[in-house]
């Protein structure tokens, strides 16, 4: 065994030009410490990455950016890795920049409502760290407890309270971003909302990471709703269920939450950690949250509670305290991870569609499971149209993983036939890129590669992510073309 | 006097071209008749355009576009005009594409809460259409009698209405655009929110018609809220009403508008049409709407009264009945065009601040006021810290248009060294090409006119607006640099 320091066992030198940036400790470069960075929580694909870098401040990011743009190695950055759609697994030959110790609370402005945060500062402690000053952040993915700001920013992450709140990109007031050149640059400076020009802002959130390296984030805090009160309803049908949730909002109502889960996913939650009891011969629940003042929480409820009355409830109540509530959540929030107990492997799918195609897309779901011959459970945010299809299959049983893939570019197809999206809130990534064609044309995606090509010319950033891949477009456009035109 | 038909009194064969397209009575050419296109609501800076042509299809448009594309003429997008910074005004020459005529609601779903538009729809007439069925469209511009959805996404437009429910971004969930190249795309189809990829609908709104031409939009509508009510106070010193303002939100309400007026400000509406009897002795006053469930706006209003009594609030009274509240309305859109009551001329700023350097800021705009001899008014959204200082002059005075120009941008260096932003709702045009230094590095304003390039290579389409003009960066692009780099 050799001390560590002078004594790197590696030859490649690109390992050690990073190690001269950031120093020897901070850059993985053997297989076996590899081999945990080869795929984040999409784990249908894995890529070997050429190195791990961690990096501690701005500056290091943009010298390390500088470093490999020269030497022409792609790469990628990484928060905690629980992405859903492989946003950042390598292709093969990647240095993976782990922002996961830039996880510092760098300002708390609670006059204004605003925090600024490094990158790899974790979703929940934000919330934690201002809740006895009666603040909280908004977005709220099952993962916030491990992922990190920084993520949620690449993935414009959502959760079960953002019908009323929004999704990532309407919490963000500004950012710090490395670009591709290494330029350090400010957009959203002092989180003063609506500012002049292009909105960069926007155009940063949900770029899955193929436009910059996100190292600073100002994000808006709110103040806790003076209240809040949850309903649980159990429908016998499907359709009953969804007209519900269209009739909640037709009556003007927006809940902070208005979840739904199918018998599938009822099983799963109820032999996973936190079970609630709930029956098992019903076709659905819905778990609605309302919040804001006290006194208009109760005739919300009364009004909800009338909603699912007229639509053939079985059995609705309102939550009687504090712990209920939590073990409503609990149990909905285990949801995914749930899946694990009646099934050896699942993949989480993330089409969006319109509310009033709920019964139908559900139906047409079922079809796909009976042809695949899997089981489908359908966990959703049923207030945004967002829908889960967790298609469970086993890994060991030759050709199921391929069959699960399929079934799943089948719901999203569903999905995109009915006036809906691939994706609401887990991004495109790997695993969805060919499945962009199914809601864009080739000039809709040209005018998204083109803008890519303006921040990440050579392409080194992320490569191979959120667009069908190898794009001809790129091709061509590299050839020197600069108009915007359709693929020939 | 001839007859029209093939007796066009023009030799310029750009003229004769779009009659080819759009029809002979669709186009105005004559001196005479251009002369109402020279500007817009910035009635500072005039320029004479070549020609107006009037389309009534994304047909007619695409064909236009690539007709003038061919010919290398540049052109503008124009909706009613009534923007207030120049941004459809030609710096001469430029082909106006008039979309007043392209005005039809397409389609209405009020299931799924959205309304299809062309962008010649009046803003106003929205709302008209829609309020019989409970619902309304939530941007409201002071000119929105007149002004256009399309000319609202255009430059993000806001209103009083917009601290609670946001700009015009916020309620935009589709385009279709016709693009530089004459090609036609759809972003966010069918108004599914947070599509993936690229946020181009963020992107394009408030892009200032440099990216391109909207030719259909997808709104957002909203259902009536239940109730709503109106708080009207006076306040002896601008530091109680700046501190009542911040405690409001700091309470955890967010009313629907929060709106204040200085002393000046309500001299001019109190010699308009709609006069409310305000005292003239008082250093400002707030007007706060809260609107919701019935039964929790009556708690927020308590708070309000109770926070304005605590700062020192000399009278507050909530409005008795809609009739009041309408007046007091009336009385507030009126603010700008009221100044015309009290002043020859007036030149309208648009600065945004964070809402507790309120006081400081005033203070300093009162000096700039002093230093050029010049009445400055503040009207403004209080709420969100958009400010509007409303410089008093008389153009008939020699060198004055200059002074109340010198001060204006002045007012607005004072928004960004607080840490603002020198245009909230306005947009930045013309009038406010230069400020843009104000926040922005060179690079940061390349970053946005790459972008500008890639959609709008030849930079026919609204050319010299939005950003600093000529663009040193520009040339160095159009000399075959790729990457992004700061201009040397």
């Amino acid at each position: 065994m050799f001390g560590r320091k002078g004594k790197v066992e590696t030859s490649d030198p690109v390992v050690r030009k990073l190690m001269d940036i950031v120093g020897e400790s901070e850059v993985l470069y053997k297989r076996e410490d590899l081999i945990a960075y080869e795929c984040d929580g999409y784990t249908m694909y894995k890529g070997m990455p050429r190195a791990v870098v961690f990096v501690q401040s701005t500056q290091q990011v943009s010298e390390v950016v500088k470093c490999l743009n020269k030497e022409e190695v792609p790469y990628i950055a990484r928060g905690a890795g629980t992405g859903l759609s492989g946003g950042a697994t390598p292709l093969g030959g990647e240095v993976i920049i782990s922002m996961v110790k830039m996880k510092r609370m760098l300002h708390l402005d609670l006059e204004n409502r605003k925090a600024v945060v490094e990158p790899g500062f974790i979703n929940l402690k934000l919330t934690q760290s201002i809740s006895d000053k009666g603040y909280y952040y908004a977005p709220d993915p099952s993962s916030q407890y491990a992922c990190t700001i920084g993520g949620n920013v690449a993935e414009n992450s959502g959760g079960a309270h953002c019908l009323k709140y929004g999704v990532t990109t309407n919490h963000i007031l500004g950012l710090e971003i490395v670009l591709p050149s290494g330029e350090i640059v400010e957009i959203g400076k002092e989180g003063i909302p609506d500012q002049p020009g292009y909105d960069l802002l926007g155009l940063l959130t949900g770029s899955e990471g193929t436009l910059g390296i996100v190292t600073k984030v100002t994000v808006k805090v709110l103040k806790n709703p003076e209240g809040k009160k949850t309903v649980l309803a159990y429908f016998d049908e499907i359709d009953d269920a969804s007209q519900a949730v269209s009739d909640i909002i037709a009556a003007g109502i927006i809940p902070a939450a208005l979840e739904m889960m199918d018998d599938v996913a009822i099983e799963g939650v109820e032999s996973a950690a936190y079970p609630v009891g709930h029956p098992r011969d019903i076709a659905a629940f819905l778990l609605i949250e309302v919040d804001g003042i006290v006194a208009g929480i109760d005739d919300q409820i009364e009004e909800i509670l009338t909603v699912c009355k007229q639509n053939n409830v079985r059995e609705v109540k309102v939550a009687k305290n504090e712990a209920e509530r939590a073990l409503w959540w609990a149990n909905r929030k285990m949801g995914f991870g749930a899946m694990g107990a009646i099934s050896p492997d699942y993949l989480v799918q993330d089409g969006v569609i319109p509310r009033t195609r709920l019964p139908e897309v559900l139906a047409k779901i079922k079809e796909i499971g009976k042809k695949y011959n899997l089981r489908i459970a359908n966990i959703f945010h049923a207030g945004d149209g967002n829908l889960h299809p967790l298609i469970l299959y086993d890994a060991s049983v030759p050709g199921e993983s391929e069959r699960a893939a399929k079934a799943g570019s089948e719901c999203l197809k569903v999905c995109a036939d009915a006036g809906g999206s691939i994706t609401g809130e887990h991004g495109v990534g790997i695993e969805k890129a060919a499945e962009m064609r199914f809601i864009f044309t080739d000039e809709e995606i040209a005018a998204q590669t083109n803008i890519r090509e303006v921040f990440n010319p050579k392409d080194l950033l992320n490569p191979g992510k959120l667009f069908p891949q190898p794009g001809r477009c790129v091709e061509v456009k590299r050839a020197g073309q600069n108009e915007m035109q359709p693929v020939p």
